[in-house]
């Protein structure tokens, strides 16, 4: 990377500590800009014109070039480093986690933290609240389903950390913020403390 | 690949038929088993313990090894080839579509064509009914992002076709059965005739 990549971000959010957790994994140097979502920052004109017209953030900027979707963001600096294998099924497996995370686990384990830490249960919407029993369900289901998995493995594929890790770290540790126990899930404990032991390992803000 | 992959699917699901397209358009021959979702063929407790426990299809299964994910079986079987770029930012690049689909657009377009022409509104629990006024307008918002950024590209990537062009075809070309009128959005219908017209294209059963 000729140029330093540029963070569009607000630090409260798990999507955008992934990739400053990947970067700083690496060593790979990122500059920031920081928006307030709460305020409706990313939903600017500015923003939506030159940054992401779908109004949400992490984005990375390289150059003129802007890429939204935390985790596509992870796959372009992780490219080539250990964090992405090499070997074509645990390529294509490492995404599978990617993937499950922002289908299954994002949508209910973050969603619940935003709206319980930083809306605020008595802001939400009628609406909301309806859904808080099924995301409730579906995240513990997303936890169960990581539990039984890392049972009998160090890390999502095996022995080593790939961005399958860094992707669904970054709220399952925090899962409690949402109203999930974690000590119902000892190997997801476990293997918290496994990536908070990694060299180079940043925490949150 | 030594062994004939074989995919775990039901042929009602896009996210199936992604997989079955993918091979088509490479030449990848594929084996299926099929399951009935609306029997909850993919709940019972043999498929759960071999194939998937998170009881969904599409899986691929390679050998004795079990993909998940629909577009991480895509990622599988294309690798190599040239719908996966090999340049570093547009193979993320090619990822960020593919996460917006999953995250923007399935949940909203292939949701409702899952309820409205499957399960049938009648039969709908109350708390789906209350949801689909807000995935009509997410799914309207994701088609109107993907019309802004066709109106001047060929694909999703610029003139070649990627897998980002594949995962959001699946959904976006049947979105009308989840009654989404795709005649408001002429540059997403055009490409969709662009992605009909490839060699090797398969419809959908």
């Amino acid at each position: 990377m000729t140029e330093i990549p540029i963070l569009h971000e607000d630090p409260r959010s798990g999507n955008c500590y992934k990739i400053k957790l990947v970067a700083a994994l690496l060593d790979i140097r990122l500059e920031t800009r920081q928006y307030d979502i709460m305020r409706g920052e990313t939903r600017a004109r500015e923003f939506l014109a030159q940054v992401n017209s779908n109004g949400r953030i992490p984005v990375l900027q390289l150059g003129n070039r802007f890429l939204p979707e935390s985790n596509a963001a992870c796959w372009y600096l992780a490219s080539g480093s250990a964090l992405v294998p090499d070997e074509r099924f645990a390529q294509a497996d490492t995404l599978r986690w990617m993937f499950f995370e922002q289908y299954n686990h994002e949508p209910n384990i973050a969603t619940l933290r935003f709206w319980l830490r930083f809306v605020g249960e008595a802001h939400l919407t009628e609406q909301q609240r309806a859904q808080i029993p099924a995301k409730r369900i579906a995240g513990e289901d997303a936890l169960a389903l990581m539990e039984a998995h890392l049972k009998s493995r160090g890390f999502m594929l095996g022995s080593t950390v790939t961005l399958a890790d860094i992707s669904l770290f970054a709220y399952t540790h925090v899962a409690e913020e949402g109203g999930f126990g974690l000590e119902n899930y000892p190997a997801v404990c476990a293997w918290i403390k496994r990536i908070m032991a990694l060299p180079g390992f940043i925490a949150m803000e």
